[in-house]
């Protein structure tokens, strides 16, 4: 086993702005031996996230962050190909917090076992990972949203907010997408079913997003924050629930994030906006994995995934799509066969 | 009674930034005989509130603005000295909102009797009313205080600001205010019992905040806005809310407000951020009337009032003391003898 290699990309400097080539560094080292109580994975997909930028920088947060040297955190699935753990045998597929890497030790710990004939490897990062577990507590949780409400996302083409839009229609919301870009927007509805999408590139959008909800927003839920943050503040309705899950927008600001200027609208209209954590509601992911599996299985929602194939060592280039917009629905990278053993 | 004069401000002109002299007009009229079912008032004393800036504003609000020629609105006191309304005599004192004139026609809506026998009118305006109901129900309400938390609150020295920390001190509460200048500051921890006060005139209001509670705020109350909502969003802890009341640093803004740059401590914290308007609670006035008219019987609260004498050509520039710091405690004009009748 000690003469394969393991390739990681680590961080090498906590990046400003945008993070560049120079912010990673590429080391590879023997693949190590499990310990007693350890298993062995070898990992097949990578989880890209938004939430990732923060972890790259210092200071305290809702979790601590990546240090430098250390390898990038990341979900992701893999094969176990070695295992002293009672729990895990060669050969189980596993989910697990593993890191950009090829391989990875683990103790066990947060380590799922998932079955790749029932569910594809992306899905199990999407709408039965995270990703899932946020579009859902974020909605029906922090959000509060009533069955038919109407419900504005942003980022509505990403990944959790796609999955947002579409828990919010199978319970008869109206929904309403901010997303960049016509071809995003079109996606959204006419494949995602949303009611209207609006591209945030184009001028007026306060304007617009007042024609597509003359009454207003029930739940507003943000994955962006900056101008697209005030304009949906603006469309609020009396009493609405403004959920803040992140603000890609802002996660490359050199100096400080923008507040929105239009907060004053929570006065107004009474509304309140309520920033979460996925990790809180933890006890809570089986409820929401049954409930969105039932649903997948169903047919009433899909998990939308935007795969790239390549080695661990595109992970820098690819996740810049995140901050670019580049990608629709969930960003997984599936390392393939191009990789270096 | 129609040789006398009533002598009124109104608004001449929607201001931008800070009112000035010209956005009044000054006018006189003879002081009209109410009809059937009317009550004539002669003010005696005028509540003077950070909410009429956004009064003078056009624009939806939570109220419809003051249009320009009307009398400048103002709740107020006075005494009946004639009536066609069957609930009202002559002699009665009453609270209304009258506005910024010496007499006003009522058809009795709105209007409540006092007992100036027992409290002082200008109480009947600061801690008995719009004032007391806004802490009251900002604190335990928006703010779902518990007895024995952290709050922090801005604008402390104001009307609103002092009666939030004293309501919450009385429930063994930790207060912390934030105010303008070391008079202020001294005046909350010596005589109102303030744990901390911190001058957000000096530098690094962050930092000092941090030294005053460095295990963060439970509640944080704001009514000012700008840099001192973003210090405050800095010392939240886990799971704290953030009543917004107001924001006097922003109502003279000629452009847009400063929103927070410091919302996303709304993520990391699981905190939310809530505004209200108090005339939803109106309702439960009476509840926070007892209540407060008790905890002032027993010496428990005292209502702290600024009153300057006038006339109500005085009140232009009796309201840019809020504006300016100028005030400690609730502003009101008392119509004095100096008015020509």
């Amino acid at each position: 086993m000690t003469d394969r290699t393991n390739h990681q990309v680590r961080l090498a400097a906590r990046p400003h702005g945008e993070p560049k080539p120079g912010d990673w560094a590429h080391t590879s080292e023997p693949v190590p031996e499990p310990a007693d109580g350890e298993l062995l994975v070898r990992l097949s997909h990578l989880s890209l996230d938004p939430a990732m930028r923060g972890w790259m920088n210092e200071g305290r947060s809702y979790i601590p962050p990546v240090e430098v040297n250390d390898v990038m955190r990341a979900a992701g699935i893999g094969e176990v190909v070695a295992s002293r753990h009672p729990k895990f045998s060669v050969g189980d597929h596993v989910s697990g917090v593993f890191g950009v890497q090829e391989y990875a030790i683990s103790d066990g710990r947060g380590v799922l076992a998932v079955d790749l004939s029932q569910v594809p490897a992306p899905t199990y990062l999407s709408a039965l990972g995270l990703t899932g577990m946020t579009a859902y507590f974020g909605l029906f949780d922090v959000g509060a949203f009533s069955d038919g409400e109407t419900v504005l996302v942003s980022g509505a083409a990403g990944a959790v907010g796609n999955m947002v839009g579409q828990l919010a229609r199978l319970k008869g919301g109206t929904v309403v997408g901010i997303a960049g870009g016509p071809e995003k927007c079109r996606w959204l509805t006419e494949e995602m079913g949303f009611d209207a999408a609006l591209d945030y590139r184009e001028k007026g959008l306060g304007r617009r997003l007042h024609q597509a909800v003359p009454d207003g927003v029930d739940v507003f839920f943000d994955n962006v924050g900056g101008p697209v943050l005030d304009a949906g503040l603006g469309a609020l309705r009396r009493g609405a629930r403004v959920v803040i899950c992140g603000a890609i927008s802002q996660y490359n600001n050199l100096d400080r994030p923008v507040g929105p200027a239009n907060y004053l609208r929570l006065l107004v209209e009474r509304a309140r906006m309520e920033g979460f954590v996925i990790f809180d509601y933890q006890p809570r992911y089986p409820e929401a994995q049954s409930q969105i599996a039932e649903w997948l299985r169903a047919g009433e929602i899909t998990s939308k995934e935007h795969v790239v194939h390549g080695g661990v060592h595109d992970f820098p280039d690819t996740l810049l799509k995140l901050f670019r917009g580049e990608n629709t629905g969930k960003l997984v990278l599936a390392l393939g066969s191009e990789e270096s053993a």
